[in-house]
C-alpha cells in the first residue's frame, strides 16, 4: 500500500488578497464617488489601499483584536468601501448595519453582535441613539464628520502610519457580518467567512455570472448594507475594474445620470428600482446602452420588465437570486447558447432563478424531507449547502433552518432537467385551497401583465370549506384607476379558475421591507381576523383594511 | 474579549463536483470526439457521467485504493477524458504520462510515481515495453482495444455498475500528478491537490481569464498529458461548455478542419502550432471566425503571429503563461480596457505574459534574493506562491527548486506599474557578456522579425575575453534561403551592438522537446566544446554542428 500523499497549501483564501491585487496590478483604476448627480470624489486603486492600510493600523490602535466586530451604518460611499476591507485587514470582522431598521432594531442587533465600534455617517447618527444608551462605552466614529464632535475616519487616517503586515488569518475566521431583515422573528446574524467570500468573489467574475472584470465600470445601487452588495465590491477590487457609489438617498433619476456619466457597464438592483429606471429613461430619453448587464436580484422580476429593459433600453438583462444565507448569489440566469436569436425564449429563461454557481449543491424535498426529482415539474423546499452558504447563525441560534449540514431556504421551488431553478413561492406563502397549492407568486405574475397593474401581491386567508384562498393586493400605475371587478375578469383569463382570488384590493402601493422586498407580514397582518365563508362574490367576515 | 468566531465549511473543494454539475445541469451538452478530420463518436455529459461513474467503480473493483496513482498513456480523446474524472472519483491520483517520451523515460516515471495500474492506447503500447519489464505485475488496460489481448476500458465499463457513492476525499489529497517534461535532470513529479485544480478551474471561467462558460464550444488541441491540457476539460465540465477532442496524431490541416467544423469558440495551442495553422488558414481560405479567444501558451508568441491572428484569420489572440508547478496558469495576457482601439497596443499587451492570475502572489528577486521593484524595468528572478503553485515536489525531492514556500520559477522577467510580466529570459539562458546581461529571448524575437527567417534560438557560447558571447541558430521559411551575413546585417538595425552573435548559423529547424518548447539542451550541447576568441568575424573553434 503506497502512502496516501497530502499536497495541503500553505496560502490561506483570505479577501485581503484583493486589496494587496488591486493596490499592486491595477493602482490606476479609480473610485468615483456621486452625491446626488454630481461627482463629490474620485480617487485611485493606490490612493484607496495606502487609506485602508492606514485604517487598519487605526483600528489596532483603537484596540479592535482579531474575531471583533466592527460595525457600519452607512450609504454607499468611498469611506465606506475602505472599511470594507480596513476591517478583514486589521483581523476583524465587518458588521454591516441595515440603515433602514428602527433604532431599537439596530440597537437588538449591535448587541448581539457585540460591536466593538460603530463607524457611522453623521446623517444616520440618530439611528444609534438607542445603541450608545445601551453601549455607551462603545467608540462611535463618523466617517464623514469633520472630527469635531466624534472621532472621524478620516482623522483616524491622517493619523495613523500604513499597516505593514496584515493581521494573520486563518479562511475559516470570520470576515463579515450580516443580518438578515427577518420577515419572522428577530434578525439573524449570518457570518462570513474569509474562504466564503473570497470563493463567492471568483463566482462574481465568472463569464457565466455577474462576469465582472478588468473591463467593467461598477456602479453600487445595491446598498453595501446589505449582503455585501452581492459581493460586488470585492469583485471590482479582484479584477481592477473601475467603482461607482451614488452615495446617500440615491434616486432613479440621479441613479440613471451617473450610469451614463460614468459609462457604467455593470449594475444590480431590485426590480421595483429597475421598473422606474426603465419608466425614467424612456421618459427622459436617457441613453444607458453603455451598460453590458442589468441584474435584478432580491425578487422575482416580471416578464415585462426584462422585455423591457432589452427592448426599450437595448440592455442585456440577467437575474441573479439568492439570499444573505448565500453570501448572498446562490444561482444567476443567463440564458444558455441555445436560446441565441428567440428573445421569447431568452427572456423565459432570465425571469427564472438561473442555474447553480459552480462550486454549490442543490436538492428539493417534499413535506417529508424525501427528495423530489428535477424534472421542471416537482416542486419541493429547496436546500443548498456549498463552501459559502451558512451552515449555522450567529451564535448558533435558529438550528432549525439547517438539517445535516443543508441550509432550509424556506423557498418551494422546481428545478427542470437544463438545471434551471424556479422559485414558485416562499413555503409559508403557499395557499393551501382544498388540499391543492396555489401559488401565490404565480398569481402575483399574472396579475402584474394585466394593463395598468402596477405591483401586486397575494397571501392566503382562512376559508371556511377550503381551508385557505387567496386575497390579493394590485396597485395601479400612477394616474391611471383600477376596478376590481375588471382585473378578476381578466385574471380569469390566464390563470385556473380555481386560482381566482375571492377578493381583490386595489391599493396605492405595497408595503416594502427595508431591503425593498414585498411586506407580506403586514399584508397578512392587514388581513389576519378575517375569514371568507364562500367562494367568489363571497362575503368576506369584516374589512380587510 | 469576545472569541473569535470560526465559520468552517463542511463543503471541501474537490474536483469531482464538477462531473456532479456536468450530469445535473448539462446533461444534454456534447463531447465530440474527431480522428483526421472526421467525427468518430460523440454523445453527451449525461452519456459520459454515467460511463465515468461505472469505470470509477472498475477502478475500485481492480484494488485501486485511496491515493493510488493510475497512469495514462493517451492521445486526446474522450476515454481519456473519462478517465481524468474516473480515477480522482475513485479516490486515486490521475497520473497522465507525456507518450513523446522514450521508453526508458516513460519506465523512470512510472516506476518514479509507484504507477497501480497503467490505462494505454493500443498504438502507444510498444512505449511500456521497458516499463511492464520492470513492473511485470502492473496491469495495463487498453483505453481502444477490444479485451482481447488485454483488458479494455469498454469492458470495464460494461461490466461495472455505478459508483453510488464518491470516495471521500480531503480537498488537500492529490487528484493527478504530471512529470515534467525535464529540460534538466530526470523528470520531476509535480503533484495537484483536489483545491490546487478547484481553484484552477475557477480561473479558467474568469472573464479576465480563458473565459470558458456555457457558450463555448472548446477543442483540446494541447495534449492531455500535458498539465492536465492547462485544466480546460475541468472547466468545460464546470460550465457546461461542449467538448471537442481530435485524437491521435493531429495535423494542422485537420485541426483547422474541426476548428471550423465544429465551429470551436475556444483553443489554445503553442506558437509552433499557431503559425502553421494561420499559414494553413490562409492558404486554404477556411474561416476560423468561429474562435472567440485563441490563447497561445508554452512559449512566447512572436508579435507578427499575434497581428496575423488577429488581423488575418480575424481572431482574439491572448496569451497565458505557465509552468507545469502553477496547475498550470500563472498569468493571463488581456489588453486592458485601455488599449481598445489602438491594435498596436493590444498586441504589445499580448505579446508579454501578462497579469498574475487572482489567487497567486509573485515577486521579482535578484541574485540575493532581495525584491526588485516592479517598474518594467528591474529584472529579477520570479518567484511564485498560491493556492494551485506547487510548495515541494512528489517525493519531496529538489527542494532547491524552493524558497521559504516560494517557487522558484527559474524566469528572469520584469513587472510593470500595470501589473504585466515579461519573461525575459530563462535564468539559465542569459548570457553574460563583459559583466553585462543580453537576453536570448529578446535576440530571438528580433531574428524572427527578419524577412524569411521563421524560427530562431539563440545560446551562450564561452568567449575567452567577454566570457560568454551569443551563437544563433536561424531557420528559414520554407522555400527561402537565409544567407547569414545578411541576417547579421538585418539584426544590427534591431538590437544594441554588442548583443550581436559571434555567428549566425542557419539550419533547417530547431530541435524542439516533446512538449514543443525549443530544446535549448540539444543546441547547447552541439554548441558545447566550442569557444569564441574574438568578437565579430571570430574564428569559431571547430564546427558547431
Amino acid at each position: 500500500m503506497t502512502p496516501v500523499p497530502s499536497f495541503g497549501s500553505s496560502s490561506p483564501l483570505v479577501i485581503t488578497d484583493f486589496l494587496y491585487r488591486a493596490r499592486d496590478l491595477f493602482s490606476a483604476k479609480t473610485i468615483t464617488q456621486y452625491q446626488d448627480d454630481v461627482t463629490v470624489f474620485e480617487y485611485t486603486y493606490g490612493d484607496y489601499a495606502d487609506r485602508v492600510f492606514r485604517l487598519a493600523a487605526a483600528l489596532i490602535d483603537l484596540g479592535i483584536r482579531p474575531g471583533d466586530r466592527v460595525a457600519t451604518l452607512a450609504w454607499n460611499h468611498y469611506r465606506h468601501l475602505e472599511l470594507y476591507l480596513a476591517v478583514p485587514l486589521a483581523g476583524a470582522v465587518l458588521h454591516t448595519v441595515n440603515l433602514r431598521l428602527e433604532p431599537d432594531e439596530i440597537a437588538y442587533i449591535v448587541d448581539h453582535a457585540d460591536d466593538r465600534i460603530v463607524f457611522a455617517d453623521t446623517s444616520l447618527l440618530p439611528l444609534l441613539d438607542t445603541a450608545r444608551t445601551r453601549r455607551p462605552d462603545m467608540p462611535v466614529i463618523t466617517t464623514d464628520g469633520d472630527g469635531a464632535a466624534l472621532p472621524s475616519q478620516d482623522g483616524l487616517i491622517a493619523a495613523a502610519e500604513p499597516l505593514t503586515d496584515p493581521v494573520p488569518r486563518d479562511e475559516n475566521d470570520l470576515a463579515a457580518l450580516c443580518y438578515t431583515s427577518g420577515t419572522t422573528g428577530p434578525p439573524k446574524g449570518v457570518g462570513y467567512s474569509h474562504r466564503a467570500l473570497y470563493l463567492h468573489t471568483f463566482t462574481a467574475c465568472l463569464v457565466d455570472g455577474h462576469a465582472i472584470g478588468e473591463r467593467d465600470t461598477v456602479c453600487h445601487v445595491v446598498p453595501m448594507f446589505h449582503a455585501n452588495a452581492w459581493g460586488i465590491p470585492f469583485a471590482a477590487l479582484m479584477t481592477g475594474a473601475n467603482q461607482v457609489l451614488p452615495g446617500a438617498h440615491p434616486a432613479v433619476p440621479e441613479i440613471a445620470t451617473i450610469l451614463a456619466n460614468e459609462q457604467v457597464t455593470y449594475t444590480g438592483m431590485v426590480p421595483t428600482v429597475a421598473v422606474d429606471l426603465v419608466r425614467h429613461a424612456l421618459a427622459s430619453g436617457i441613453d444607458l446602452t453603455c451598460l453590458r448587464a442589468l441584474v435584478l436580484g432580491g425578487s422575482t422580476p416580471t416578464p415585462e420588465l426584462i422585455r423591457s429593459i432589452e427592448e426599450d433600453l437595448g440592455v442585456r438583462a440577467y437575474q441573479g437570486w439568492g439570499m444573505t444565507e448565500l453570501s448572498p448569489m446562490g444561482t444567476f440566469a443567463r440564458p444558455p447558447r441555445s436560446a441565441d436569436g428567440d428573445p421569447q425564449r431568452r427572456y423565459d429563461y432570465i425571469r427564472r432563478q438561473g442555474r447553480l454557481l459552480p462550486g454549490l449543491r442543490w436538492k428539493l424535498v417534499d413535506d417529508e424531507g424525501v427528495v423530489v426529482p428535477h424534472n421542471g415539474v416537482d416542486r419541493g423546499e429547496l436546500l443548498m449547502r456549498g463552501p459559502w452558504v451558512a451552515e449555522h447563525y450567529f451564535r448558533d441560534e435558529h438550528p432549525e433552518a439547517f438539517v445535516d449540514g443543508w441550509l432550509r431556504t424556506g423557498d418551494i421551488a422546481t428545478i427542470d432537467p437544463e438545471g434551471y431553478l424556479t422559485i414558485v413561492d416562499r413555503a409559508k406563502d403557499l395557499i393551501k385551497s382544498g388540499g391543492e397549492w396555489i401559488s401565490s407568486v404565480a398569481l402575483e405574475q399574472a396579475l402584474t401583465t394585466i394593463p395598468h397593474v402596477a405591483e401586486a401581491a397575494v397571501v392566503a386567508v382562512p376559508h371556511v370549506r377550503w381551508q385557505e384562498r387567496p386575497l390579493a393586493f394590485v396597485a395601479p400605475e400612477s394616474g391611471h384607476a383600477l376596478d376590481p371587478a375588471a382585473v378578476l375578469d381578466a385574471l380569469a383569463d390566464l390563470v385556473p379558475r380555481w386560482w381566482l382570488p375571492e377578493r381583490i384590493e386595489v391599493v396605492e402601493s405595497l408595503p416594502r421591507t427595508s431591503v425593498g422586498k414585498l411586506d407580506k407580514k403586514r399584508l397578512r397582518s392587514a388581513a389576519e381576523g378575517h375569514l371568507f365563508v364562500d367562494t367568489h362574490n363571497s362575503t368576506v367576515a369584516g374589512s380587510l383594511r
